[in-house]
């Protein structure tokens, strides 16, 4: 009788345990605790200084370099709508408030950091990210660093893809928001 | 009997494995591990380039640009003190080394990155902070995405109020440091 | 009867659940997951704007300020090679991409935010880095906030101490990358 109620709690105890850990390790790397896909829309027309003040939202404050031919040393502000779906005129559901640069001499590399603000109904609070947008690549991974509100601590991963590329007025991302770490 | 003794196990498991968990989650999630308020002091008198760098601790590097009245693209360098209360000639506890520009056309939203660099007696080490600083806001949370030293690894959320706003020479934040994961 | 079998399970919690905590405390926070050297060659040849584009892989993109003597505000956007050994030429194992300025009036301090971009058959992914350069310190400890690809979800220190530093050319940093997080 001893050993079947000892077996019993060893049994217990071996299910229980690793299956704690278990859910945790999955729930926490390897699938994301949340996910959406948000567009950004980059409006940058006009020089630098921000030669089109009433449609831009985003304007360069330093002057290319002589580095390559790929806008090296141009570094952009840009307070730009995210949207749900690719359409530049669709209800903003965020800001993303930050700046990007190019730093390549051979490509259009550029380095991006920035918050998403959201403060809508659906969510209040903020996701910060940075990272190398590798152009060459078809996608990018970004890291997101930090979360407030809603997102309250939260790290992931932001998956940039070029949606499309207008000339020097407008670009458009998708970026594929995955947390691995929600509070 | 053997039943007993099976009961008494599952009652232990329920017991103890919970409230491994429950404090884990606890200490880390809910309760900051660490917790202390500091203010911010910017000096920054004159325009680009730093026209009074004798009382200065931060200057403009890039121009204002056309983008709405409230200096969208300003971005300033700063090495400003950090004081336990809101005066000025206060003992600084550390330094706020890192930048923020200005990033809203209609209204003075910025954007911060900076570390905190403790050199003291009380403390050594560094704490990395971003974010959006949405200054419409009464209250405002930045990421805390890294730390050194005394501070090591850690992370959590940084609250910035505005204490005091005296032109363009001299502002003071109030911000509340509260760590959420420490080692 | 009984009383063995619960004793024996007492046991077996006491000796299971602590060396599960233990284990994961150990792994997570004192001895690095993964670390490694690389060393930094950061070339910046002529003034503002890339002077000698052929030979830089980094050029500054605002002015010298007035505040000091130490070059506060200079902003400098680079895509530097990262190599094994200390010597410029050897083979790139990873592109450093990012930026630092220069935000001290009485001494040469910097602050860095960079991505290191791994491409190679050894490792793809990258590595983001921010943090003060206090360069008075021997050593200095800066923040590795965020990865992706084989460095999914990092988190640690990257440890900073001047290799060599000749003039306004070219100085070499070694970095030794300690992750405490890994997954």
């Amino acid at each position: 009788m001893r050993e079947v109620a000892v077996k019993f709690c060893i049994i217990l105890l071996l299910l229980i345990s690793p299956s704690v850990l278990a859910s945790k390790k999955k729930q926490k790397y390897h699938k994301p605790c949340k996910q959406f896909v948000l567009y950004y829309h980059d409006i940058l027309f006009g020089g630098i200084g921000g030669n089109d003040p009433v449609n831009s939202t985003s304007a360069a404050v330093t002057n290319v370099t002589k580095l390559g031919n790929f806008n090296f040393g141009m570094l952009v502000i840009f307070d730009d709508p995210m949207t749900k779906d690719n359409r530049l005129l669709s209800r903003p559901v965020a800001r993303a408030q930050g700046f990007y640069f190019y730093d390549m001499k051979t490509d259009y590399d550029a380095w991006f950091a920035y918050t998403l603000v959201f403060n809508s109904s659906e969510h209040k609070g903020t996701l910060s990210i940075l990272g190398a947008d590798t152009m060459m690549e078809k996608t990018r991974d970004l890291s997101v660093v930090g979360g407030t509100g809603d997102f309250f601590m939260a790290r992931g991963i932001a998956t940039f893809e070029t949606d499309t590329y207008q000339g020097k007025g407008y670009f458009r991302l998708k970026m594929d928001i995955k947390l691995y770490e929600c509070y």
